[in-house]
């Protein structure tokens, strides 16, 4: 069992695109009955950008962090990106953030962590190491996510299911022992890696080797399989997690899941036999916001104070990979 | 100061493509007089991919250093990939490289770190924290890049400097005091983000909103306020990270540098003021394989027992961002 990181959430911020993207709208682009969308997604709303850029909506999401922490950017002496696809490949995502905060003369280190749709956690966990050991003081940890960018309309179950956005965390060190990681576990199945998948982008392809198919450039999930797999696995880690961090699901306050389907949600709550008033559910007024849903739903509840000082909160998910990760902490 | 991190190196890989390409091969691609690319790139030799993939060479080197450590691939228990572009968008590439080592089913967690070049240093800082916490007893790290594949014959500069591989080192924790990382220090400025970059890839272009020019799917560099810029804060960063690790460049063994240029490099030693005696360079003989090149030369230098147990050594760097980022380690 790992040691305890005392770390504490500082402040949290979000940023969605004010372009709402309501079931009504779908409907029409889609060519389906007025009511079919929602019926089929379960989601009320998501929103998707118009000019903003991945970098943009993580430096609002981090603005509002930051005035929530009481610090101001210079404060910062780490900028940790966390998303699962970068706005370009060379610099990274952090870079360009700190960038757009006007911090582009600060010297304040960046680099990106990459674990999908878990990002955030991994990040997280990473910088409670780095806050406990004294190397860092305040850590800004950003996740920003254009999913709409991915996605076919052509691919109904998946454009209707995501959404954009971004969200930040500042964590402070503190040497208050009641505060931090209690414990994290992480798995990965490589075995499952082409169930949820885009596979250009990066090195495979190239302007003078493209892909066969535009599609390659496109999010590809087989979303049925992906939940077979999930199932899965999900009881031994999940008890494996709280076994890492010492405490029973009695004991925790709020679970903050991965914002994966409605569907696939109310089932894991059910399997995992959370009771509801613990369990946090942002999906249907964000949608899928891949990396961003569990920055932006830790923020929801802690502005709607369902997460208060003293609490014990567990953040868990699934990941394209399929990577399994979690992390509990004393809030 | 960060508290000393006790990790021990047990071994370390690397793998080159089979493909070599000489001075010849490029004057003749080129169109230009024998001789030309060997006098103004000043290497001799780098080896560009046919047929392997990203993760391929990644399993490749991380295999090597596994065998050179004497542990199985499922004696691991954390595989982190540190390059600067990924193999596909999603998942991430230490997925694709858990896959191609067998390891599909075998839950060993993976995730990816970028900091473009300097990214092995990112991850071997962080690997430094989760094992001297006790989070994990041995971490891959494994760095894979293909330039070639983000580099036009028309830009004969990054054309005729760059070279693809990959190199893997595997850490343990130990209860050792004198081994492991003695301190690190990383600085950014994103006010020379522009002057390294590649900008197509992620979420700021899809095939419904193409870039205008296919050159922005490759690597842009303008190389000479590169130069300009890294020398004007090599200096202080160089001072600071000796400072935050307690040593003098005089009580430095061997100083492990980015592999960027020839002749950068060799301007970099001497205004740093580090003997010939003390400095690795491999990029005569390999190339920039821009975030492989370190853990190909920390290999290099291990196999060629230039470094030693009980020697102290420095790894450090400029990368896009620009960012700046070193490690002192006893091995």
């Amino acid at each position: 069992m790992s040691s305890r990181r005392c770390v504490r959430i500082l402040g949290t911020g979000k940023y969605l695109p004010s372009k709402k993207v309501l079931p009504d709208h779908l409907d029409l682009l889609l060519d389906r009955p007025k009511g079919w969308t929602r019926k089929k997604s379960l989601i009320d709303e998501r929103s998707h950008v118009t000019t903003e850029t991945s970098s943009e909506m993580g430096a609002y999401a981090l603005q509002s962090a930051l005035k929530n922490s009481g610090l101001s950017p210079s404060d910062l002496d780490l900028i940790v990106a966390a998303s699962s696809v970068p706005e370009q490949l060379i610099p990274s995502t952090s870079v360009l953030i700190q960038k757009k905060l006007g911090l582009e003369n600060s010297g304040i280190p960046c680099f990106d962590v990459n674990s999908t749709c878990l990002s955030f956690i991994t990040a997280f966990d990473l910088a409670s190491h780095l806050l406990s050991s004294g190397q860092y003081r305040n850590i800004a940890i950003v996740s920003s996510e254009i999913a709409s960018r991915g996605l076919s309309p052509k691919d109904f179950k998946s454009f209707s299911l995501f959404g954009d956005g971004a969200a930040a965390v500042v964590l402070q060190s503190t040497t208050d022992p009641q505060t931090g990681v209690l414990g994290s576990h992480m798995e990965t199945y490589s075995s499952a890696s082409d169930l949820c998948r885009i596979l250009a982008g990066g090195n495979r392809f190239n302007p003078m080797n493209p892909p066969q198919s535009y599609d390659d450039y496109l999010f590809q999930m087989d979303g049925l399989n992906l939940y077979r797999f999930a199932f899965e696995k999900i009881s031994p880690f999940f008890s494996t997690l709280l076994k890492k961090a010492g405490v029973t699901l009695s004991e925790v306050d709020l679970v903050i899941p991965h914002q994966a389907s409605p569907l696939a949600l109310e089932h894991m709550r059910k399997h995992l036999e959370v009771p509801k008033t613990k369990w946090v559910e942002i999906i249907r007024s964000h949608g899928n916001q891949v990396a961003a849903s569990l920055p932006t739903a830790l923020h929801e509840s802690i502005t709607h104070e369902r997460l208060k000082p003293g609490m014990t909160a567990l953040l868990f998910g699934t990941a394209a990979g399929v990577t399994f990760s979690g992390l509990v902490l004393r809030y």
